[in-house]
């Protein structure tokens, strides 16, 4: 969609022009107080006044005297669809529609007039902002279309915002700590998607970040192609996507009307995708100010952190823990270097407390040397700079910082303070000139650079993940169908997905011809789609080694199945290869009618249960990402040779989940669910074997 | 120790007293300029200065004119010991040593130094702080002996702060966001002991909360006996202890010379005492102005959300349910008030949005009707109140808030903001006088919540537990001495403790006779203490049914024994009765050396090891903890039916564990460790078994 008329417009009216305080109101005066160099692009039309805040205004949208591109509509919903019109007929291209009491109601009705305006705005080829929204703000053009008042920054900035929620974009922008590009409210967003906007600020040359509040993925297909774009332009998008709990999907359903979906599934979309993705949004403006700040992002795990005080130094090493963050030793040459320019009692050691013997060019000498060591790659500190620092020695730490940083070598240096407490602006500023962030205390402050080392790491496997994502191109009923176990493994066999040797036979004559051409033992279990818990009707038995228990179990699973079913529909006795125990795995598929098929994979039994030891990835996936999915499993040494047994066949795992995934991509818009479980892996250049199979479809609608 | 001429002195004397802007120079500074109405109480000593800011120095100590209490000795440590002499002649019965280079050097001469210090004060009698501190402020009495200049705020508050680190104390000072009853810059603290503070202010009756910087616990029976006695008391103990991370506990070391201990050790022994524990600083403020502002501490898990944003509303239910925290739906009489009160397009749901059509009557209303359900106990708004708020409504909300609070019922409200953005300091204040925390944005925040709620559920429970701890009274060599077997069964059947039948076997004639008697099958094993890998020797047999395996296995395992280790004394075979499988549990002691025996529990094999599902807890225990320990297993489900098995014995296993913990509190001054592994825990009422032990004593040094 093109966004240059609605989002960088160079005629604009605002209907509804009002000094009142009001959303109206305040998107006037937005205008007027702050764009003043665009005051003779804009025009105002009020039915009720003549003058606005000292400019004319206009009775209709008709009497403009000349063509606009957009129309901020202020007025009540009642009056919107035909003031689109009006404005399509003056030449908008683009609108912007407050008011709300559409989809986000629930009611019926109010879902039927946002899909009339949805219909009129493809009709009159517009792109439509809201509704219910806040409006936005472009602080590249300086461009304020925004219906609640703030002191716009004198600073444009390098992160994008887009949000479902305008509470959210003033919180951002009463930070002192970012400047923006551009800033969107975006409300129900159900004409211009939030993947429409995310698209524009990916392209868009001044966003460094972009920072989205999602209540639901709206187009997840081109939801994954933008990150993908912004991936390999390596543009961070950080994500705060509401539905986490339960409380939260029923808050943002009410709120923008979006359905937040299976949130591990979103996880999992997430992290293929590379979104950086974020709790709160406090933790959001940390990973942006980072990113906007720093003049490079920390490329491994190797962080060394200096400070005056040997407490700092203490809780500082223990809360980066907390977030894995390594802090080496350093290289007995930077031991040297420091020992050289180090107070007495300082001991040269990561972490590091400089002592109360040293100053400015003891810190600035230190950060130089702990750089220039090849095996560290980021420094922290955490010198606590409060609005009005008692202790001065603190200013000199800071000039001494300062100094390095202004030559530095690039890597990054951040300020990680022990509390928050309000900012020296001036030394904030300073600060940030160097390219030094001050970030929030530690369980902000870490959890950001946590961030930034997954986002780096990410963009290093970027070139090794299949980044596509497939989903249903129909809606389909809720009634499912199952297929019996054969049934299920023949499908999966068509996609090269080892099962054990397995026949259907009708008579007792033909289990045992089946058995002894297998060779015994074997198992025998009931073959039917109407019977899926086998065992609870007791239609399995295993190890059978002769003829004689064979036709006895025969007898038995198939008197057992009528009892258990009178009405189930019996293709016959399966007589199945007894394979040898391995370490069980569950593989399925979990088809997102949302977000399309992601591949599960779990430890066998209560490790799945009890432990959750599970993974999702979406669908499709490669070689490589199954071995990632069999890596993330906590269960992981169990693969390596554990306790001296051996390794197991981590290949093959592998190739069978990147099976699974074609035959999920393939089948997507009918499955419903597909388990494998157990699967047997089996020890290094043994394989697997799918023991048993599940495949539902749903019918078509 | 009387800490009361120490930190409530009436007489002080500043030694080195000067205007040098040096720690005796702020020291001097924070005397003569905070505690003005003392001043006729303090005397300046200076050798080289006649007179400091005005006042009159004298050389000397014995030249005071009168006795005193307090010597705050700001010279060089090579001074410190004839000067606490001085001092003791003139009377004084506390000290105040700035002077550092003592035992947190690691140095011998050091060290040495530090136990000269030591018997020095013990043969005066005299309660020293310090060394290597930066003294204590008493904002009860304004008596302010403190080593770093800052702006002492001028209401007293009801934190009490211990600290090993002086710029930990700043730090939280610097905050506006709580006031102090004590803040105690305690150094290495070798003298007066932490626990010494602690006790002074768990006693002390201005302090409502008690906050602890720890690099090391030093006396922890008296630590234990304090958290006792605070729990009894309700008054909360925050500590932030050093040490979590390897990297933290060297730090610490060379900080102040504290060892920091096993971290697991050290949380089960706070989690046990009740202490609240935090990561950082940030969370210690949250948690302690949370407690010194609402009037009542949450008693439950039940809260309710309440905010004028959806963004808001939707993040905030996402946040809180990260940290466990429920928002439970409102009653229908709740949902039926709240209907009458709310405007058209709000929904009484929680969390609620009360949306834009909403203002303070609304918020007034609202917060009434929802503490007023029996089902809440605490409610939460995320009103963003920035600096300068620009949105005016805001402010009215703050004062529906306000009024109710003023006349509320009591329970607890706060302020979590999604942003930390500074704040307006008036209606900070507004809010803290109507008993409304505005806490840090949601990690810290809700994490405080969490804290909250932990410790009220365990002040629950204080009178359930054996609140007592004993730690080893002698110095044990490094030299350790394994038990067999058999004979680390014994020691455990003197305890109660359930153990299978066993015998050993001199000869293959005796074994036969044992197993005769037991009845087959029997389980074979090498009975050696230097042979503590049995399995690895190839010294066990299971399952021998009957006579002639028995003769085969008892001279095979012999023959084993004496490949895998031919000079391991052999005791014999040890012939033992052959249990049922059973769930697999790991039971163990850990003897801390220091802070004393802890009991083990986890469940079997990878569990234990790669799941890391294991629980410590304090010997010695009863019935109660037993079960808590179980209980908070993640495998806990596994005990009690899980997928249609029979529930376990509980019961016997809590009694197992109990009398484990009667053998560790009775063993601690000699055991090094305890491992019973496999316990095989059987179906209820059907008890436990340990199916093999060991036990390993140290030495006497």
């Amino acid at each position: 969609m093109e966004l240059n008329k609605l989002l960088r417009p160079r005629k604009i009216a605002i209907i509804g022009a009002t000094e009142k305080e009001t959303m109206a109101g305040f998107a006037t005066q937005m205008f007027l107080m702050q764009c003043e160099q665009r005051r003779e692009d804009l025009y105002l039309v009020s039915r009720s006044n003549q003058e606005v805040h000292g400019k004319a205004c206009y009775a209709k949208l008709e009497d403009l005297p000349e063509n606009i591109d957009l129309a901020v509509i202020c007025t009540p919903k009642t009056t919107v669809l035909s003031l689109l019109e009006e404005a399509s007929a003056k030449g908008a291209k683009g609108a912007v529609v407050f008011a709300s009491g559409y989809g986000e109601t629930g009611k019926k009705e109010d879902i039927a007039l946002e899909e009339e305006l949805i219909r009129k705005a493809a009709e009159l080829d517009m792109a439509v902002m809201g509704p219910n929204c806040a409006g936005f703000l472009n602080f590249v053009d300086r461009i304020f279309s925004f219906g609640f008042l703030f002191q716009a920054r004198t600073k444009a900035g390098e992160v994008g915002v887009i949000s479902q929620s305008g509470q959210v974009c003033m919180a951002l922008m009463e930070s002192d700590k970012l400047n923006f590009s551009y800033v969107i409210s975006a409300g129900n967003s159900k004409i211009v998607s939030m993947e429409d906007y995310m698209e524009f600020l990916v392209y868009e040359k001044h966003t460094k970040v972009i920072a989205a509040y999602l209540e639901g993925i709206q187009n997840p297909v081109k939801f994954a192609a933008v990150l993908k774009i912004a991936a390999e332009n390596k543009k961070p998008v950080v994500v705060l996507k509401a539905g986490r709990s339960e409380k939260g999907v029923r808050a943002a359903a009410s709120h923008t009307g979006n359905l937040s979906g299976c949130d591990k599934n979103t996880d999992a979309l997430l992290k293929k995708f590379g979104a950086i993705r974020v709790d709160d949004l406090e933790e959001m403006l940390s990973v942006c100010m980072a990113i906007t700040t720093l003049p490079s992002l920390p490329r491994k795990n190797a962080l060394a952190f200096v400070s005056i005080s040997g407490g700092e130094t203490t809780i500082s090493a223990d809360a980066g823990s907390q977030y894995g963050l390594d802090l080496p030793d350093f290289s007995v040459e930077t031991t040297r270097r420091l020992k050289e320019v180090l107070p007495l009692f300082a001991t040269a050691q990561n972490p590091m407390d400089l002592t109360g013997g040293s100053n400015g060019t003891t810190m600035e000498n230190v950060v130089r040397i702990i750089l220039e060591d090849p095996q560290i790659d980021m420094l922290v500190t955490g010198l606590q700079i409060t609005k009005e620092i008692s202790d001065v020695t603190i200013y000199d730490y800071l000039e001494g910082l300062i100094r390095y940083c202004r030559n530095g070598n690039g890597k990054p240096v951040a300020v990680i303070p022990m509390i928050e407490s309000g900012r020296d602006s001036v030394i904030l500023e300073r600060l940030r000139e160097v390219g030094v962030p001050i970030l929030p205390p530690p369980h902000y402050g870490y959890r950001a650079v946590r961030h930034l080392l997954d986002y780096t790491e990410y963009l290093d496997t970027v070139s090794r993940r299949t980044l596509e994502l497939y989903t249903s191109s129909q809606k389909l009923s809720k009634t499912r169908q199952a297929l019996s176990e054969h049934e299920s493994k023949q499908a999966l066999k068509a996609y090269g997905i080892p099962c054990p040797q397995e026949k259907i036979a009708g008579t007792f004559r033909e289990a045992i011809q089946i058995a002894e051409h297998m060779g015994y033992p074997v198992v025998m279990k009931i073959e039917s789609p109407d019977i899926l818990h086998k065992t609870e009707a007791k239609g399995v038995k295993i190890g059978i080694a002769g003829k004689e228990e064979a036709v006895q179990a025969f007898d038995e699973i198939l008197e057992n199945a009528r009892v258990y079913n009178p009405k189930a529909r019996i293709n016959g006795i399966l007589v199945q290869e007894m394979l040898r125990d391995g370490t069980e795995v569950i593989v399925g598929i979990n088809n997102d009618m949302h977000l399309g098929p992601f591949v599960l994979l779990g430890l066998g039994g209560i490790f799945t249960e009890i432990f959750q030891d599970v993974v999702l990835y979406p669908a499709p996936l490669n070689q490589w990402e199954a071995g990632q999915m069999i890596d993330s499993l906590k269960g992981k040494p169990l693969f390596y040779g554990y306790r001296g047994k051996e390794a197991l066949d981590i290949e093959a795992l592998a190739d069978f989940l990147v099976k699974v995934s074609r035959f999920a991509v393939d089948k997507k818009d009918s499955l419903s669910e597909m388990d494998i479980n157990p699967v047997f892996v089996y020890p290094k250049g043994e394989g697997v074997s799918a023991a048993d199979a599940l495949i539902v479809y749903n019918i078509k609608a």
